[in-house]
């Protein structure tokens, strides 16, 4: 079972997300902070489309990108922190609905480096919800002593 | 050399531009438009930023997205769209700056699919062009009989 | 539910397994051909090692793109085949064992592009099977029409 | 300009690849080792292809492994090691001719982890070298303290 090594995991990361900037812009919200896992959604307006009405790309990987990440955040110890070494994106299918939901996870946590997963649905009245991306990240854990050395 | 099949490609890149719902959202302007190469820029403000004051993740993948998926798009035939299949962004340096500026191409354009590359760099005052992030992708050409197929 | 296209295609993957020489060479066997999923096994020895003593890079992304390729091949209709466009493996666990097993299948299986993962495992006496490896695959159908247009 | 920390580098790296089973088994040779760069090839034979009789997916992802590996790690301080932490491989186009020639590069080295990127060719007869896949890594990096955390 995978364990976290911070017991206030849940409040810091609410307060690193009270800071992501690009985060407030798309207007993505996290509705869930587990160990290992964390969910979010947002609704889709004109401002989240590509020129043919569907989700962007770049928003998908977006909210991608903020589960998966949290989500390795929520394991490592207090006063560390989490960066995205690398992010791939398949787009299985287009994202049309009135809903976008996103749930990342972790598939491996290591002192150093994390690998996480990310699942991106579109959800649509009287549809069951569609997987329309799925992610994988290398997120690396970065240490209070890694901070310092770049001051 | 690369060549387009399609002689309208600059104004009907412009088109669907002004369509990108999201791209607007994020501030990103396209600057150049050319055969199998594309570019553009953002001025960085606290909207683009995750809670470390770097340039987010998911704003870095939307450039490279925007770049490598319009590069693509300058050489298929009319009439003919271009999807993301899939995308990675290598994350090499934090981005701090003023700028961001990125440059989409292709490195290989096939009938269906075109395999393309985007580099994002963050400019400071005084300094050189610093590569922050690399993305490599798997552009999906859609054909006027696709998307009837679709209806 | 997933469904093939081709009811010969347990007859059909057997046939183009036989035709794999990078799969012989390596020792890697099929064990099971499903609708949309594939596994197979290789017993380890010194040639499947890089320099540290663990299975070889190189060796797990050829087994996940195998039986990635072939879930993919089992879905599509007679006649057509299966080319991998991208492959990218994550390396989670150092490979140490006695046997290396994979599994692969299909996320998305389109007209043109099907979305494939892989597992792959080690087995050690006594332990439970580690995941050492998983990775993401977009694959391209190509159409008896395809073939004829190279020739 | 990149640097090396290990003035033995070509010495160590010739070591290692001597314990390299894998590579002995595809028969591919290191040709070039340089500061951040990194050469080698091979003789295609049947037992390099799949069953259309291009340059197995398996066998193109080995090399690019190989080439971006050994290419980070001939930066990285003595004594320390290179792991790879993921590998994207797009393929381009088939594989097909007398040699395999593969160039591996660090595109950015970081303290635990480089990003490398790696080409791959097809050499044929009074053609050109056809460019057939392009990877992209992230390697991390092994301290002599960290094997020893493992014993």
């Amino acid at each position: 079972m995978i364990k976290t090594f911070n017991p206030d995991f849940k409040q810091d990361i609410r307060e690193k997300l009270a800071r992501q900037g690009f985060m407030k812009l798309t207007g993505f919200n996290i509705t869930k902070i587990e160990v290992g896992s964390i969910e979010g959604e947002l609704t889709m307006e004109d401002q989240h489309l590509q020129q043919m009405g569907f989700a962007h790309g770049g928003l998908i990987a977006t909210v991608a990108d903020i589960v998966a990440g949290f989500a390795a955040a929520s394991l490592v110890p207090k006063g560390h922190s989490v960066v995205t070494a690398e992010l791939k994106v398949s787009y299985l299918n287009p994202g049309v609905g009135e809903k976008l939901w996103a749930k990342g996870y972790v598939i491996k946590s290591g002192r150093r480096l994390s690998f996480c997963e990310a699942e991106v649905y579109v959800i649509k009245e009287d549809h069951e919800p569609l997987l329309i991306a799925k992610a994988t990240t290398t997120m690396a854990t970065i240490t209070p002593g890694d901070i310092k050395r770049r001051d």
